[in-house]
Order: C-alpha cells, then structure tokens, then sequence
C-alpha cells in the first residue's frame, strides 16, 4: 500500500507543481514535501510548460495572420490606367487660358482613381506612383504640356511652332510619392495644341508601392 | 485511506469532464456525481481545451502556410522585356503592308514571355502590364507605329514625312489588363519606316501586378 | 480496494507509454504488463502526441514568420527616383568629348539610390529595374542620349541638326536585371546637346523586382 500512497502524493505535488509560477528553484521543488515520482512530476510540469507554449505559438500565429492580411492588402491595390484624349482626330486648344486636358477614352482604369470627365487622377492611397503621358501635335501651334501635383508643376513637355515640319511628339514621365487624395493631371499651355484621337496623346499611371 | 479513495474519484471525475463537450454549466460539474478535487478537475478539462486550441490553430496555421504561399508565387513571377529593332543602323520599312515590327535585340526577357523571332509577346499569366515603345525614324517617309493587343488597337505613335528635318522621334506607353494568352506586339503600318539599331527603336513590356 | 490498486497501475502504464516514442505497435500496448483503463492510457497517450503536435506546429510557425519577414523586406525595399537636370532654362552642352548628363533636380528620390552630384544611379539591391529618360534640345545642334550601364551602351536616343524646326524632342526607356552595386547613367555625346530646366529633360528609374 505504499505505493499507492506514494503515487498519490506524487499526483498532489504535481499538481501543486503545474500552479506555481515556474519560479521556484529546483532545489525547493525537491524538498521533503514535495518529493514526487520523477514521472508523475515531469508530465505534468510539462503539461503546464506545454499549456505555456501554446499561448505564445497562439499570440505568434495572430501576430502572423495580421502579417500575412497586411501583404494581401498591399498586394491587392490595384490602381492604374491609361486614357487617351478621344475624339475621331481632331486638334485640341489652342484655348486662350491654360487648360486642364481631359482624356475622355479611358483604356484602362483599375481602381477608377482616374475621372474622365474631369482628367483628374485622385490617389487612392498613400504611396509612390508612376506617371507618364505622351503627346502628338500639329506643328502649326506651339505644344505645352506640364504634369500638375494639385497646384505644383511637376514635369513638362514643350514644342516650338514649327511651319516646316508637320508634327511634333514627345513626352515625358515621374516617379512620384502622393498622399492619398493628392490630385494629379496634365495642363495644356494657353495657346498650345495637342493631337486628339482614341489612341496617340496618352496620359498613363499606376500605383508602384502603396505605404 | 479516504484521501486515496478521494483521489481516484477525483480522476475518473476529471476524465469524464475531459470528454464532454466543454458546454456543461458549471453548477452541474460541481453536482454531486462529479465532485472532484477543483485541481484535479481543472488539469484534465485544460488538458480538453489544450487538445482543441491546439487543433484550431493547426487548421489556422495551415491556412497562413497556404497564404504565404499564395504571396510568394505572385511575387516570383517576373515577366519584364525590352528589345531593339536590332542592325547596325538601318532603315525598317517602308514596306506596300502593315508589318508587325520584329525587335530582334533582346536586351532583357526575364520570364521570355517575348520572342524575337516574331516579335509577339504573349502574356504568361492573367494581370496588368505595362508596355511602352520609341522610335527613331528618318523623315524620308512618314512613321505610323500601333500597339496591338490580338487584333486590336490601343496606343500609337504617328509622324510625317518630313523633307526639311533629318528625324522624327516619338513613343506611347499603355497599361493593359491581359489574359493568358493575350499577345502584344508592335505594327508599322504600310509605306512608312523607322530606323533599326541595337538600341533606339525600342519595344518593352512588363508585368505590373498578376491576377 | 482493486478499484485503487487498478487505477495507480494504469496511472504507472500511462506514464510508460507516455514517454515510448509513439512507434510501438498497438497489439503489443495492450499487452498484459501495460493492460490500463482506456481513459487513462488515451489521455497519456494523447498528452505524448499532443507535446509531438506542438513542436511540430512550433517548426512551422518559425518557417512561416522567416517566410513573411522575406515578403515584408522585399515589399519595403522601394528603390524610385526623378530627376530633372536643373537651371532656368539653359542649354547643355555640347561639349567636346562625351560628358555623364548630371540631374540636378531631384523630384524624387526614395532609397538616395541616385546621386544628383553624379549623375550616377547605383543599385542597391539586386533585381530588375525600369529607366526612362526624355529630353528637349534646340535643333541648332544634334542630340545623343546613351543609357549606359557601368560601361555599356544599353538604349539611345538621337535626334539630328535641324535648322528649320526650333526643337526636338524623345527618350527611350528599359527594363534592366541589375546586380547590385551596378551604375547607370546618361551620357550625352560630344557635340551634342539638350535643354536644362527643372522639369523638362529627365531622368527616372525604379526597382521593379527585388530579387
């Protein structure tokens, strides 16, 4: 019967084991009252270890999880496009004020951050984008293109009127970090013309890395 | 003895709650039946709710592993070319029919979603891309550059002939959502010309984010 | 007072089988000498595989957040610049031997990957890259523009004398699988020259990629 007795005690010091905090030195834990089953001890000591260890696998895996959403959410914002000025080819301005252009043939727009009705592209989200736009023109009128960041002229592209030569083209591009809402799109230069068609003055972007 | 025969009771106790489905009230698992130790009683129902936490988190593991997965694959797909006309400094065209354009100097086909032999890029997976082209032409003739995508028309580039300046140069760019398959290439419409070089008449294309 | 003896000799065989290492055929756990009431024997045997789960589980959820932090690094790495080559409107050049085109203008620059005091894009981590550049120049003088990675023409722009337009305009533009460490730049030819000002003769580049 003592080792009935023995067991059992083993089983009570165990669990007191499996309470404490994990502090107590070992020596302690091997003293006279607490003297157990090496077995009976261990397991559930280990139970109490492995209960420990789960909650930390638990904390790490949600950190994870959020890890994971915060990529998928970054790696799903799409937001490009590409839009020309339209119309069955027709010359555009020259205006006597500086004018915003209106690309009305939207060729792409993933993420509808670009309106066009107003030629304005509204950012989105925070972060680096892309802008290039291309242009032909009759050479009977100057050409001046700026690309605007709300009210700041950013790039710009520019030809001389040019009697003996029938067209001009040219372009220009940036890189460029915007904050969400920032607006961005192309002013025509009082006086200046652009070609318009579904297909040749082009005002392209896209969303390279959002924050 | 009773605190031996106490104990036993206490663990047949604890191993009948350790198998019942964690929604019994907690005044019943203190009725009369199944009093147990509160020690005892607690271990064997944690040891119960361990099994099932840990089995929920394996599935949510899993299921992160299969995301990052997901992630990795997207992000190791790199599709991105730029090729020349190629020669050593010649005159493309004109020919009496639309040509598509073969840029045979592969500078870089990361992915050889482009093939110089044909001058076709066919799109490996459904996603955005980017495209743009530059040309350089002598204005002996007039210059008529489409990007198509299968058989249709998305961004050009035009000039005219021009006897009293020596050349013309332009480009486009477009984003363009492509499904596998999809193939992109360049057409020089009949009767006009580019120049051919390993390095100024330029074709590119890149794959901005996969589906 | 079999009840007792019979529940600590299935404690013991419990704890035996708790510590074998799980390969033991079933036939042989059942066996005389190990004979226990299947709730105890379970729940041992449960606690062993459980403690084998968590580890393996622990394995995994390490290799994931390695996965993860290899997402995030590549995901932060953003490497973009924009440059303008600077002045009030000034022509460059020509000079009379080939002369690296410095930007002094920064537009963007996220990464300081580009030196405006050189000119001289350096890549800080390998992968692929995208460069373009645009440029105005008075006709009076030719333009060459020549991409150039360390000391290899990559693409060119060029444009001739032209007496009777006032200006030309091009670019060109590449995708580039970089090492890092490798320099990129533009050279302007001898001879040759573009128009300076803060927004109209660029020079712009991004990592695409990391790899």
């Amino acid at each position: 019967m003592r080792c009935t007795i023995l067991s059992l005690v083993s089983l009570f010091c165990g669990l007191i084991l499996a309470q404490d905090d994990g502090n107590t030195p070992e020596t302690e834990k091997t003293s006279e009252t607490q003297s157990c089953f090496p077995d009976t001890c261990n397991l559930l000591k280990e139970f109490g270890s492995l209960r420990e260890k789960l909650g930390i696998m638990e904390t790490r895996l949600k950190d994870s999880e959020n890890q994971i959403l915060e990529l998928k959410k970054k790696e799903t914002t799409k937001i490009a496009f590409s839009a020309a000025i339209g119309g069955n080819g027709q010359q555009i301005g020259p205006f006597n004020t500086d004018t915003t252009l209106i690309y009305k043939t939207v060729i792409t727009n993933i993420g509808n951050a670009y309106n066009e009705h107003t030629g304005i592209f509204a950012a989105p989200v925070t972060g680096l984008y892309y802008f290039t736009f291309y242009y032909h023109a009759g050479g009977s009128h100057p050409v001046s293109l700026v690309l605007i960041k709300n009210s700041q002229s950013v790039v710009t592209a520019y030809d001389h009127q040019t009697l003996n030569d029938g067209a001009d083209n040219g372009g220009n591009a940036v890189f460029m970090q915007l904050q969400q809402g920032d607006q961005v799109f192309i002013r025509l230069g009082a006086n200046t013309n652009v070609w318009g068609n579904n297909a040749i003055t082009t005002f392209s972007g896209f969303l390279v890395n959002q924050d």
